[in-house]
């Protein structure tokens, strides 16, 4: 794709419209974005924010959408920049539309207002984790679906392998997480899945793989139910800092030597958790609709915003959504 | 209960039956069991070995479960150890029953031949995890229903507070596992179990908890459906065992300083992982079941054995079946 344009969500996240400003800025002055490949959608701002951004495109939409917003609900609020936002992606007005608003606002948005693509029924949540070869390791469904059929694992291989193709993996081995690598394991939605995937020739199915191997290379995208990949992607992230929290308690018990060493280890050791948070991620893709979205963490500050235009420029340009359509 | 009498499987385990015979012994010596509370169930033995434990109560019983063993066959093998110990504990010949063997086959000779108890459909497993404020975290099910309506979830919070009284948490607050805390968050088993541990008027439910607050003090049991749980678990596991990774590969390309404080920390950090290994503790109760049903893992050692053996022990003096039978 030669051109393309990025719209970005004025009023989503806990520092809007704020921190998305300051996150535009950013993106414009280091991750060398131009203005004309930026779309503000949503125009009630400070006179000073205004200022700052004068070149953009700013497209008029209303500051309706909060957390607390049913998932069904923001399809009524027709004038907010959710809605507005996924309206210009399905007319290819947008590309790419990035928000750290409201997460189930966001998908239903995404599913309904943009659209899915042809063949798809059910979107997902896909993101990279990091792993100890330092190959990302992509998973799939990362949280939109927690009721799902066996015949959404099919549209979950073919997100996370277009997702693989954008990160460079080559003929990438899809696995289905579960709790053990023999046939009869496993729920019925889980074993269907497995029998669906292995008479898809296209797939690089390798069968089951266990969460304790998560970080291992046995696999590059994890296909599970939504209700599953968020239970484990907070796992990891409550277990990191339950580590981390315990080797405080530790230092603080400890001797001189306990202490030095703490010191030492200080910055390898919150790196390390920074790395596992999912949090701290720029943005995760809701891949399966009609052009590319990314929803950004709530708490984004202008770096992890500017984190999340880049990557949904990259994906744009990429045209990630293309290798979907198998 | 005054006198009791724990059965223990000769045939269990990676290392079995030396592992076995070494862990009574152990057990003897260290846990301060009189012989006259032990009874092995399995008779195949090296003269060696059996000259050790010659003041114990042996039954005869054949080495017939492999980790092969489907969970069905093993209903079949009525002479296997697991079977006759099982089929003890039913006519209450023994008080408790440890296993290191095949998990599926124990789990089903547990429900089909020590039988359930009244009023229990599902059987669960039952785990202490660590926390942040060192009081244990109950886990329930940690794996043995991987396929579950609502009304299971009634079961596991009976077992799961069976067990928090066992190890002495006053008025144990229950919550279910989920995705979010809204009402309208996570799927319709989810839902609707919660809808019924509302209403049971003796639970003291707190509502939805998050995977990332494991091991906080929002509640001491956390109620899931097996496939969940045992995911849950796998992660924790996966994602200690890459801290520790990617901690080593730190220190290895880190300078002077960052050796010695990863030297002085060394210590702190495995004893760490090992907490949350589940795979080191001493024993996972099956409960729900006709008399107390101890699963060791496959690799236990002699110390391990001995305190899945101390564990049960305890349990059955506690009759915490008994406290089930609400």
């Amino acid at each position: 794709m030669d051109s393309v344009k990025i719209g970005i969500d004025l009023y989503g996240g806990d520092n809007a419209p704020h921190s998305v400003v300051e996150g535009v800025l950013f993106a414009l002055k280091n991750k060398f974005l131009s203005p004309e490949e930026l779309v503000l959608v949503g125009n009630e701002i400070s006179k000073e924010d205004l200022d700052k951004i004068s070149n953009l495109k700013i497209v008029p939409a209303k500051n309706s959408v909060s957390n607390e917003t049913k998932p069904t609900e923001v399809l009524k609020l027709k004038e907010s920049s959710m809605y507005v936002g996924c309206e210009m992606l399905k007319n290819k007005e947008l590309n790419a539309f990035v928000s750290a608003g409201n997460t189930g606002a966001l998908l239903s948005s995404g599913t309904f207002v943009a659209g899915r693509l042809p063949g798809i029924k059910r979107p997902a949540l896909v993101l990279a984790l990091p792993s100890k070869s330092n190959k990302p390791k992509i998973l799939v469904d990362a949280g939109a679906n927690a009721e799902v059929k066996a015949e959404h694992f099919y549209d979950f291989a073919r997100e996370g392998i277009a997702y693989a193709k954008f990160l460079n993996l080559e003929n990438p081995r899809v696995g289905i997480l579960n709790i053990g690598s023999e046939d009869e394991k496993g729920n019925s939605i889980v074993r269907e899945a497995s029998n669906l995937l292995k008479e898809e020739k296209t797939f690089n199915y390798v069968g089951y793989v266990e969460a304790r191997e998560l970080f291992d290379d046995t696999c590059d995208i994890i296909v599970t139910d939504g209700f599953t990949g968020n239970n484990v992607l907070k796992t990891m992230e409550g277990t990191a800092y339950f580590i981390l929290h315990e080797l405080k308690e530790t230092i603080k018990k400890g001797g001189l030597f306990t202490k030095l060493g703490a010191l030492f280890l200080k910055g390898s050791l919150k790196s390390l958790v920074s790395k596992i948070d999912y949090r701290s991620y720029g943005g995760t893709f809701f891949l399966g609709v009609n052009g590319v979205l990314v929803k950004a963490h709530g708490s984004s500050d202008a770096e992890a915003i500017a984190n999340a235009l880049y990557v949904s420029y990259r994906a744009a340009k990429f045209d990630l959504i293309k290798k979907i359509e198998i």
